[in-house]
């Protein structure tokens, strides 16, 4: 059994796109046990998009197709589909009839290019009638083909709704691998390489990946077998060996990030948080706040950017900032017990640090960041030195901060600092 | 000439990593006037990557593979190659030599596995003798193969220094493209389509790209040629007949992000700007301090995420959350005003709405956000619906308010809201 994909769009040969469609449907196909055999990428170009088709067709059970199905004249997927399979296009009345009712919602958006979209080749089965880009299947020989939009959100959810299951129906996997991902932070990828090299032998059933994402190390866990409950328990034996062993750096699993992990664990508690942020400049806030419900635990926040800001805004006294500097650990302190105490919330955080790439002195190079933390009537703080450009130093820098939060709600000790 | 790229790794159609050099390969070719006709990935998997070289050998000229060629078991590549291409593995001595001496280096990291680097098919030139993955070129008919390592920065090195100009040497592109970009904002994708239909063939020397990239629309227009100078004078005919027609719509080229335009400009003017974020919490101050030298011109941010932090903060009136809501008209004048004055700058821009998926109403769906700039002794605001999950209503909403700053210091209208 074959299955590939083909992925068209001139953005995707010309260095200006880096391709999301088909690294989605690969993985997607994998996570139901359907390997797939091989991505092509090729341009918005007849001749090569031809030659592509006609090859898939003579040999794959599966073609999943994404991009170019769109309306401009450099969409020429359906054309090119059309000509290979020897299927002329048919205008779709009731395709139509939902482009044209589009119109009156499209307003001035609304163009009559549009009508392109309602003409599909022959005995093309659409998979979602919603859609002006509606998506459709095609049968050529013992070839399934599915073509599916270029816009990620679109191409996933069709995927999702209508092409997996259609395959499934088609072809059953003899079995289907199971993952588990662990996300740790504050461990160094050749350090996690060097606690797994006994564990291989020790855990023979399952196979381990290592994916660094930056600020973060994932972890996957993947088990094959027919048995759902044995594979069940060797996924477990294996996460629970593995968070033995890792301890508080393991942070989340699957899908979860550091912000949902505080998030739960301060409704747990009932706890309410303030940040000041002066380097992070508001990515803290933002990440706290892109947790749906946040607005039950976090309470305000303080971008204080200037040292004006700090005084006013925190309270931080001007005498701190002018023998200490406004990167300090004294300072950090008194921002995190300011907004603490203005915003009344259980926890104070706070970030100062040099982002870069200008700024840094011999004392104090770019990089150098300092946390601190009011909760408890006790205050906390720490210096770190992060590497990189300002976008890493920035989030690095926000990370260390959620890091802290949980480490201090769970009882675990501070990653050390500098 | 045909010039293919193969990207090789398991991880890359398991959906585990996004691939990098297959993306870096193809831009870098391009940009060197060199067209690939097709990307291939496939997994480490001898059969698949079998057919793919036995394929790319028959038709290409230039064959660029990356992956597979380190010291672990599941690297195949350079076996699949010597089989495929016929040149048996010989052990090059020098190279060992170095993979030796490196082993002091190594310390406990050396392994004995390093040795099978050294070997490699018979006629391999050595890309880069000074690495222990030193990648190799090989010929086979009429084709030039380039076998690079997985790891991007590694395989941009070698792709730079010698795979382009082993290239060049041997295929002098006709002509070079030059490439501008345009990024359009407040437009929809189909609106610009329709603009274009016209201009094609008013500016047939030049080729338009267009590339959604939310929130935001990317124009590119390539031009070839052999004359610098009039590929210069193409593009520019091009760039400002586009920018005649969209006007304020075009916010920048290149590069340049909006945060970067809103500062050039308020430095040009000696002005400064105050935020006041609550659905967006945060991100507009994220945004604006990812510009290094933006403490020039950025004061401070008020993340008001409660009702309370907005009366604390920046003086809105209780009466008026009560009133009108905290998601209104008269709310996000009143944060606007209020952050300008405590800050004491030239501007204050304001956010507030609902980011959903929770907390829509039906006079105020999930999506409604209102936007308040304080200026000049006068406050403007509006009202917008955008669609989307939580994030991307966020980041619309940054976008939006960013544009507020740029359209007002331009003299331009603000985009209509509803």
């Amino acid at each position: 059994m074959l299955i590939e994909i083909i992925v068209i769009g001139n953005e995707l040969i010309s260095g200006e796109t880096r391709d999301l469609n088909g690294w989605y449907a690969s993985g997607c196909l994998l996570s139901f046990g359907l390997e797939v055999n091989e991505i092509t990428t090729v341009g918005d170009n007849y001749e090569t998009l031809s030659a592509v088709l006609k090859r898939a067709v003579g040999r794959s059970d599966f073609v999943v197709v994404t991009g170019g199905l769109g309306p401009t004249d450099d969409d020429l997927t359906t054309e090119t589909a059309a000509t290979v399979l020897d299927r002329p296009l048919c205008c779709n009345k009731s395709l139509l009839n939902h482009i044209r009712k589009s119109a009156q919602k499209l307003g001035p958006l609304w163009s009559p290019s549009l009508e392109k979209l309602a003409w599909l080749p022959r005995g093309a089965r659409i998979l979602d009638p919603n859609r002006n880009i509606c998506g459709y299947s095609l049968s050529k020989g013992n070839s399934q083909l599915y073509f599916l939009p270029g816009v990620p959100e679109q191409m996933r959810e069709l995927m999702d709704r209508f092409v997996i299951p259609d395959i499934l129906r088609r072809y059953k996997p003899a079995s289907v691998p199971r993952h588990r991902k662990l996300r740790v932070y504050g461990l160094s990828e050749s350090h996690i390489a060097d606690v797994f090299k006994g564990l291989r032998d020790e855990l023979k059933g399952a196979m381990f990946g290592f994916y660094p994402s930056f600020p973060e190390n994932h972890i996957t866990i993947t088990v094959r077998g027919e048995d759902e409950s044995g594979i069940e328990r060797e996924l477990t034996r294996a996460e629970d060996k593995i968070r033995d062993i890792l301890g508080s750096y393991v942070f989340a699993s699957g899908e979860k990030t550091m912000e949902e992990v505080i998030g739960e664990l301060l409704m747990e508690r009932e706890m309410t948080l303030s940040v000041a942020e002066s380097c992070t400049g508001g990515l803290i806030g933002h990440r706290l706040t892109s947790v749906s419900g946040s607005s039950q635990y976090f309470e305000r926040g303080a971008i204080v950017y200037s040292n004006r800001s700090k005084v006013e805004m925190l309270g931080v006294r001007q005498k701190t900032i002018d023998s200490h500097g406004a990167v300090s650990d004294q300072t950090v302190r008194e921002m995190a017990v300011g907004v603490q105490k203005a915003a009344d919330t259980d926890m104070g955080l706070a970030v100062t640090g040099i982002a870069g790439p200008l700024g840094g002195t011999t004392d104090k190079p770019v990089g150098t960041v300092f946390i601190g933390l009011s909760v408890d009537r006790k205050v906390f703080s720490g210096r770190y030195l992060f590497s990189g450009d300002r976008d890493k130093i920035k989030r690095a820098s926000a990370h260390m901060a959620l890091d802290w939060v949980r480490r201090y709600l769970h009882g675990y000790p501070f990653i050390p600092g500098i």
